[in-house]
């Protein structure tokens, strides 16, 4: 670590308090992004960010227009056209809150109680894209500059599945150019194993309606001789997996990058017993591809599931039709290098094959989203680990995130650079729930780990 | 055909027009049983009905209470013990109709066009009840006395699936009881086709519902480790039928009786091509159990049905998660002599040996209903037959109803009698539709046949 980026830390140190109060200013600013009543939030949270980074000294700081919520963009460039450029991107929306819901506290109005800060946004995103403003404050008020070049990305509509992201980037492809990029929105299971993402899942999400008789029928008067919609849907269903609980669409594992010895190690590391993920999901028993152990199912091995089914009748009490139709919803969580489109066509082709000529189906496309595969090998990765180790006091573990956050794959796409995936959340903040919250130890830690990031990459 | 019988059919033809102004004055009565507002209308068609038989001359007409809506009971018994006794049975109440339904005239005011009478009620079952009423009738003022003795039962909460008909049938056991049963609230296809018919299915009805995780999960966290309860109810109702598309449930058939060549051949009669099957129900093609055809699979064999399914997410859009739990309703149509609390037990366990260890499985009795299978060379039946040769003019099929009409098992249970329905309506007669009819060369016919019928029975 150089004399700079330990000026950095100390001063993050000594200014945590007045961090906090800033974070709290923004914690106040109720933006939520899905409700038309809260524009007026969503722009004074948009103009916060631009005062405050303005504040500190940036090259550029300015509200951009979407279609929908603007973004917020900043850049440093002092480091210069020798040194790497890093993208960071985070969102200042959040979900709703009501006191009503089960908060201890009014959502909007943080309090800090037990080392944590209580308000909806503390986690996700404001305290962890906050945590890379402070760190670029820290260089710049100490050393006067930062070891590589900076360009902040911050969206508003994260929360509502970030519908003019996408057209951004593309739009603004040279203003964004980068090496790398960063994003601070995922968790860790304890400060004592902290985790960088590597992988994200994609997704590909449909919905089968399956067509029987014109109108509901009477069961007693034509049940016996029509194939039973709900019926036929279910022995479609019933077919999606083999006996060893592996997906059984013909060509659907084709495309996976198998994992590497390496990984598998790395990953058993984090792997839950059984008697884990019973006591955290109630289920009586684990169910699954038994090739793979939990982590690597629920992580880094593609899916299938039903999201949900309907046909006739739910009420209360007997209804004696045969209906006329059945549906459901059908997702797969998907993992590099599988094309959600490609997996469509794949399933369509599947379930029309298994539909016998007595019912008719209809299997239509609902959304997709890109699978996200960094190999944790590459400079920036190993920048972040290294960066880990001196800022944060723990060798980091790459894993793999189940889920899906669709700008990564976007930025990956449309920019061609690696995205860095630096949670500095912990698994229970309690994120979209009553109560968020963030642990004041990692905010401070993520600050420190992000200085030392910087002056990694600058080495890269 | 004796000379009284020959006296009453010239009579019944003669006062025609006055019996269907009769008709006229009941279907102008809204007795809607399922309405409380309407109970007023209940309490007058009951007293109308009342008055009516008791001008008739019958022993004695009273209306009884039940813990709802009354029954009208009446009694002639003139033809003395050495006579059969026949019980009548019918209901005055009918289903709701508004104008606005689609009515091409006020349904409680009836018009007649195209020989047909348009009202609510006509066919089910006024105009049916009222045959018997006005064959007595064509008996007690010819002849002066019928030739068997007459109990008529006339409930008020048939469309209410008739909450008090069994308990005030056992508390009047002595009251009602006779050689053979008449009901007359059914249909054949043509009026060129009279049909008897022997035999109503029964049935099971039941709720499964698949327990998962403790609450829906986010699937990209959670989902590739845990059993999905709609995919695992999926493979459960998969199960449900063999690749012949008989049912798959151990026992199910053990207690069916089978049909024989004579019923087989009877039935064949009236079967149905494919494309007729399709015709009527939009279905792409013709499903079920190719050992039996069309008109057996849909009225002479048991059946199982899905009536409705549930689980997770089914409003527009995707959501991404692993549903709690899934739920269906199933029920089966039973023939004789299947016992329906014992179809229920076998399906429970076949159920539950299909669930595995990875969801629990709930299955719950929803209703039941014991199917009825009368011989069709019992002398109530043939004499039936031969009224309908003389008094119809046409041969008679035995013929099996699919649907269910719970008071047959109840009369043919509790009474030890045998059930004879003589329908009276055609099958596009519309009831519980707007626009609906009664034929009133059908109801004409119908009281000749009837009148044959007592005939015929007093020699049975």
């Amino acid at each position: 670590m150089t004399q700079a980026s330990d000026a950095a830390r100390a001063y993050s140190r000594a200014n945590g308090e007045r961090f906090l109060d800033e974070l709290k200013e923004m914690l106040r600013i109720p933006s939520l992004s899905g409700d038309p009543a809260h524009a007026g939030d969503i722009r004074r949270m948009a103009q916060w960010l631009e005062t405050h980074l303005a504040g500190l000294g940036l090259d550029r700081v300015e509200i951009m227009e979407t279609a929908g919520h603007p973004v917020v963009y900043g850049e440093w460039l002092g480091a210069g056209p020798s040194k790497p450029t890093l993208l960071v991107y985070g969102h200042y929306d959040v979900v709703p809150a009501e006191l009503a819901d089960g908060w201890q506290s009014d959502p909007f109005e943080p309090v800090v109680k037990d080392g944590k800060i209580y308000a909806r946004g503390a986690t996700d995103d404001k305290g962890q894209l906050f945590v890379h403003v402070k760190a670029l404050e820290s260089y710049l008020k100490t050393a006067g500059a930062a070891p590589v070049n900076l360009k902040l990305l911050l969206e508003g509509e994260e929360e509502v599945s970030s519908p003019n992201l996408k057209p951004f980037i593309v739009e603004h492809l040279e203003l964004l150019r980068a090496d790398v990029a960063v994003i601070s929105d995922t968790s860790m299971r304890s400060i004592e194993e902290p985790a960088i993402l590597h992988s994200l899942r994609g997704m590909t999400y449909i919905e089968i309606e399956v067509h029987g008789p014109r109108d509901d029928l009477h069961s007693g008067l034509w049940g016996g001789a029509v194939h039973n919609p709900a019926q036929a849907l279910a022995e479609i269903l019933a077919r999606m997996f083999n006996a060893d609980h592996s997906i059984a669409v013909p060509g659907f594992y084709d495309d996976v990058v198998p994992l590497t010895p390496e990984e598998r190690a790395m990953i058993a590391k984090t792997d839950l017993t059984p008697e884990q993920y019973m006591a955290s999901t109630g289920v009586p028993a684990v169910w699954g591809d038994a090739a793979f152990n939990i982590r690597e199912r629920i992580s880094a091995r593609p899916t299938l599931d039903v999201n949900g089914l309907w046909s006739g009748w739910s009420g209360p009490g007997p209804k004696t039709i045969v209906p006329a139709k059945a549906g459901c919803k059908l997702s797969c969580r998907l993992v590099g290098n599988q094309d959600p489109h490609k997996i469509f066509e794949l399933l369509k082709a599947y379930i029309e094959s298994l539909t016998p000529p007595t019912v008719t189906v209809e299997v239509r496309l609902l959304t997709t989203g890109k699978p996200a595969l960094f190999p944790f090998d590459s400079p920036a990765m190993q920048a972040a680990a290294r960066a880990y180790v001196a800022g944060w006091g723990a060798q980091p573990l790459f894993t793999r995130g189940g889920g899906s956050i669709p700008v990564v794959a976007d930025i990956a796409d449309l920019m061609g650079i690696p995205v860095v995936l630096m949670g500095f959340g912990l698994d229970d903040d309690g994120l979209h729930s009553p109560n968020e919250r963030y642990s004041i130890e990692m905010f401070q830690r993520g600050i420190e780990t992000t200085i030392v990031y910087l002056e990694e990459l600058a080495q890269m």
